[in-house]
């Protein structure tokens, strides 16, 4: 089964603080190489959307412009963080209803500012206002799944030991430092469990995918990637104040991509998975399957997540160690697994890469706010 | 020809101050009825697209969540004033994607703000930044039309008295007062020959509609309303500074959507048209062949876009009278539309109805912002 739609190039910015460039430039660079690489001429791209969460009217039309790709449909979405898997699956669904056979997705955000970035508390939701914070938040997971399933810090440590490490190989990351155990646990504590390096950084950056039609892609690249499943969910409502020791939306929308793709979990080798506190990570194995639930902590301390393991989780250093620009992220994740799928990785790659999982995940934490998931399969 | 997508239900809030709701309860009354309207399920909604400008993350999700309906797949998306546009055409791309038989296509927005609501400023953008704001570029259209086809300020007025009497019958409307066409030209100059009464006023709001593939649509609906065209473009760079007595984009989705529908503008039965100041309308008429480049001022003088005329235009009483909030506009246009070919637009009835278009700009009249246009064509 597949979507009928291929990747048929990609790219990205260097994810890190850019304070010399706006975000409309970062977002340019990536689309312009984006086309560049899928050797289409740019006024091929039959139609775009621009996925972001904080950065104003128009993105995409003001990105595009600045080398003159105008005149097309373009659609601005917003799904939190996960923005910019909706815009994937934008392109997708507008190749699938036959408005276009060739498509961009972009996605951008510039995140840092001068004397720090940080992103703006949702003033509207009580549970925020009263500081159930980001941070916050997946502390109370963490704290649940270790009180369940025994999960220990040393376990989560090595998520981020884990990302840092394959981010050494890839230099697109924000980080690019090595992290041990110990240093994880030993970092400051912004939420416990969660210390600063249990949590992704503050950055900006840009990505972009080309995807076209079989026949168009076909034709036109020697080794399209085949979008094998593209699914897109909200949560379900959950009672006031519950905290879940598992991401429901998660596991939904996996299960519905396996099934649109017709693949188990086990026959995924690479996964860019939603990673923007350690905790996110074990719970998202056991979600996408790769793991029982509770077991998510023994997955990745025996090395089963690893590039070499039973699924390589995040060999481009995830959001922990790549860096988290809101909307860039969900793109990035299609355009890594593109290269990885290509054989093209370089020091990040997952040897024999067949079959690839992107997961995205924009709030849904708390019960005001039930959020977006994105889970596209990609198939070499 | 036809998209293969119908309007089932349709519901619209009064726009207007509305200082004691938020958007979130807005936008969820708006859907909620357009649902009821349907006589469906609401959980027979499949996909829900929820275009705002101004709300922060997650509209569709909250609104949505305010009444139970979660789980599904929700886009938020943005183009500006063409916001809702853009969620109705990712309502039936999705639906012609086979993606979803049935979706819902939300609009919301609340402008209104303690001590006045105004549209804040695109720092990023140098004309705006240099006092080029909305009403500016409006104005700068309307002297430019003056000078070259002679169109008078007396016809500029004669839109907004014909928009404001129109509004008298529609009880969804903002403002509901008569003007003259004397009350018009000399209320306070905004930026001249912009006065107050040829400006939209700031509004809050929200629209809904349920959309359906042709068979849902003949089985739950006794009068489903066709989309026989749904067409979104960019605008096309022009050079800096250029103010132009046209627009482009509005041209060229108007031809893609008459050609996809296989109609001409004289077949146009009813027009929702966006006018957000005056000359727009008089602009527009000409960009949507109801008559020739320069003819526009005449065509109001001479009553052709009143009820009875040769195309009755902006009957709910248009942005100018109904109100513009952002997001709701394109949504809303679409519903009083599905009104007017179902014959239920009561004292705004067009008599006879049988083809409607709705028309909606966002951006465009800077040269560092290409903006988005649509165009729908809905058949009876």
């Amino acid at each position: 089964m597949s979507t009928g739609v291929y990747v048929i190039g990609a790219a990205s910015t260097d994810f890190g603080p850019q304070p010399d460039i706006g975000v409309h430039d970062l977002a340019a660079d990536a689309a312009w190489r984006a086309i560049e690489s899928s050797g289409l001429d740019p006024d091929r791209i039959e139609i775009a959307f621009a996925g972001h969460a904080y950065q104003g009217p128009c993105l995409g039309q003001k990105a595009l412009m600045k080398f003159g790709l105008t005149g097309l449909p373009i659609v601005n979405v917003e799904n939190a963080c996960a923005s910019g898997a909706t815009a994937v699956q934008g392109v997708i669904n507008a190749i699938r209803a036959g408005q276009a056979e060739v498509g961009l997705a972009l996605g951008a955000e510039k995140l840092t500012k001068p004397g720090g970035g940080f992103l703006p508390i949702v003033t509207d939701d009580l549970d925020s206002t009263m500081g159930r914070v980001m941070p916050a938040a997946f502390a109370m997971i963490a704290q649940r799944h270790m009180y369940r399933y025994g999960t220990t810090r040393e376990q989560m440590a090595r998520v981020a030991v884990k990302n840092r490490g394959n981010a050494l190989r890839n230099p697109r990351c924000h980080l690019h430092e090595a992290l041990t155990v110990a240093q994880v646990m030993d970092s400051p504590v912004i939420a416990d469990p969660m210390t600063r390096y249990s949590c992704c950084p503050v950055s900006d950056g840009a990505a972009a995918v080309v995807l076209a039609g079989e026949e168009v892609a076909r034709r036109v690249c020697d080794h399209p990637v085949e979008v094998a499943a593209s699914v897109l969910v909200s949560g379900l409502r959950t009672p006031h104040g519950i905290v879940d020791d598992r991401s429901e939306m998660s596991a939904r929308a996996a299960g519905l991509a396996y099934a649109q793709a017709g693949i188990k979990p086990a026959d995924v080798d690479v996964c860019e998975l939603h990673d923007p506190f350690t905790i996110a990570e074990i719970v998202h194995y056991e979600d996408l399957g790769f793991c029982a639930p509770g077991e998510g902590g023994a997955f990745v301390q025996s090395g089963r997540a690893d590039i070499g393991g039973d699924v390589a989780v995040s060999p481009s250093g995830g959001l922990l160690a790549k860096g988290h620009p809101l909307g860039a992220t969900g793109v990035a994740q299609i355009a890594e697994l593109f290269w990885q799928l290509r054989g093209e990785a370089g020091g990040t790659q997952v040897p024999g890469a067949r079959v690839g999982l992107a997961h995205t995940v924009g709030g849904g934490v708390s019960q005001l706010e039930s959020g977006a998931c994105a889970v596209h399969v990609l198939r070499a």
